[in-house]
């Protein structure tokens, strides 16, 4: 160990780190000394660069736009592999905080975000996990304010797990939650479903083919905004992430105690999604979405806001998919492609481990 | 894997959970559905009970009582074992973050905290974790507004980690950060140094003797309101965690672009952990605090903070150990006992991983 008060060299130099530390991630990079103050300068600060993270302080200052209301969220990541078609650790870790903080009909602003190191780590692997992160955050206009960096041994982590978490302003004149949804309001979702939880089985090479698909992964608050825009009779905003639209909807269903009943047919799904899922004995209504968005709305706005989702590159095959009622309460029911109804219940146990 | 669409039980009741899934978290805990509910229900929601949470939202919608401007932060809790004498992860996440947001002058209103749990890992353990992170966040003032929860496989994440946010209304008239250190300036610290870092390593049975030590964990926020009531001309507020006082001195140091000399035995540290630092070959100055502040005040107010710490419980043992400098500008200089002076420097590579 070397012995940290040497005063022989008053530039700080004290101790040079050899090259292989530079370019792997070792124990030393979360000591919260040197090396992780160099670790962060080099990779973190460089890529997020604004004036709230150049401050250096335990905390960082901010200053909302709307302050009399704002929404919190946050969410830890552990998605495996660290790269996938379609996105990465880094861009699921922005997009899913941002996405969540939206869905209360709020405007993302900052950003904090907590990684777990494995030491071995390639630094250039988590200088691409950054980058992609500092890019989503730019598209979704929001400022990495906060950061905190830990590592763990090897073979703990996998690589690394990042949890973000995200505030921002709720915008004026709206009342927008899960609990909102009312009895006639269309259920309208933004594009096709199951995209990112087959697109990451696909990276971990366990579908048995080769699949033409990219992870959904995306920011929609500007879609959100725009829908926002455009009618004040948003009830329920929701991103079928984790157990997938069925899940949301028994969810939003629960809350607002309605009903809620959907139509097979006017579900989008992709064929090599469906295939996937044939092929696993999968239901694509629970596998992961992270660039989709429910929402619920007043019937006499849903046209409207289906073409302005239309138009969002995010939202191209957007559907009304079907509407709230009062009956079964708490329950959402499928008209399914021969007409009959079935009861489609929240996901049971796991179907897809480790998808975000 | 039950179908999770099987109409039979209109109850949500479909395929209970086995007994063994009950006591220990098993992978569906993370998967976002009716397992992952349950244990939010069961685990989370009582423990944190707070409206914000129950509104079951994808973000909690918070009113901070200073608007213009918040302090955020964020910190990744990795500490090995999760229970330690005086703490255990989940009074460090709490604490740790509630910490950080006070250092700014602000006060610490609201948290998020996500989870990542090993699989395996009893949920006894994480229900003592939880009632912990409760009676830490009552004690500091704070709601925790929002959560997540992942599941990693066996081997993965030592039990759990935690990293928490956390939001706090700026005071007014406050001006506190590093970058504030003035020529002239005193040096406060709450109590003695190096506590939390040695009862973490008497945890892991490193010290080779029981040492009658417990971590000085604690929520500072309401120490920092009371220095705040009693003065206009606090400077800087800092906690020396991860990489100690040396550490922390350094940073206040080049971001005010002062220097900073302390006496040696102004310094407190309790003899135990002296003795084991000795043996170990560590320097109190660099190992780990969780309730210790430093305080950097206007020499005409430093004899009235210092009163005001002491009357606080976690303050008992402050000291004035120093003064602001002009020059060397950046540097920290320690006088010793024997009255020489020698740099104390940045701490360099890693003294003691997993300590927070």
């Amino acid at each position: 160990m070397a012995d940290h008060n040497d005063p022989v060299d008053i530039q700080g130099a004290v101790c040079p780190i050899p090259l292989q530390q530079k370019e792997t991630i070792v124990m030393g990079h979360g000591s919260g000394g040197k090396m992780m103050h160099d670790l962060i300068k080099s990779v973190f600060s460089s890529a997020f660069d604004n004036p709230v993270l150049a401050a250096s302080n335990d905390a960082g200052l901010v200053t909302p736009q709307a302050t009399d209301s704002l929404a919190v969220s946050t969410d830890a990541h552990v998605v495996l592999p660290l790269f996938f078609p379609g996105g990465d650790i880094g861009k699921l870790a922005v997009c899913g905080t941002v996405n969540d903080v939206a869905m209360l009909g709020a405007k993302p602003e900052y950003l904090t975000a907590g990684f777990i190191l494995e030491e071995g780590l390639a630094v250039e692997t988590l200088e691409r996990v950054v980058a992609s992160m500092a890019e989503s955050a730019k598209e979704a206009g929001v400022q990495i304010v906060a950061g905190d960096t830990k590592v763990v041994e090897r073979g703990k982590a996998d690589g690394m797990y990042i949890t973000t978490a995200g505030i921002g302003s709720v915008l004026p004149d709206t009342q927008i939650g899960g609990q909102y949804a009312r009895p006639g309001d269309k259920v309208i979702i933004s594009g096709t479903l199951g995209d990112h939880g087959i697109a990451v089985l696909s990276a971990r090479g366990e579908l048995g083919f080769e699949a033409d698909l990219k992870s959904d992964i995306a920011p929609l608050n500007q879609m959100i905004a725009e829908i926002i825009a455009a009618s004040k009779h948003v009830h329920v905003l929701r991103d079928p992430t984790r157990g997938g639209l069925a899940t949301s909807l028994n969810e939003i269903a629960r809350q607002s105690t309605v009903g809620i009943t959907v139509e097979e047919t006017r579900i989008p799904v992709q064929p090599v999604v469906q295939s996937a899922c044939e092929m696993l004995g999968f239901d694509p209504l629970y596998v992961a979405n992270e660039g989709k968005l429910i929402v619920i709305i007043a019937p006499e706005d849903a046209d409207l806001v289906l073409d302005t989702i239309k138009q969002n590159c995010y939202g191209t095959d957007a559907s009304i998919i079907g509407e709230v009622t009062d009956e079964p309460a708490g329950r959402v029911l499928m008209k399914t492609v021969i007409g009959t109804h079935r009861v489609v219940d929240i996901l049971t146990g796991e179907m897809l481990p480790r998808i975000c």
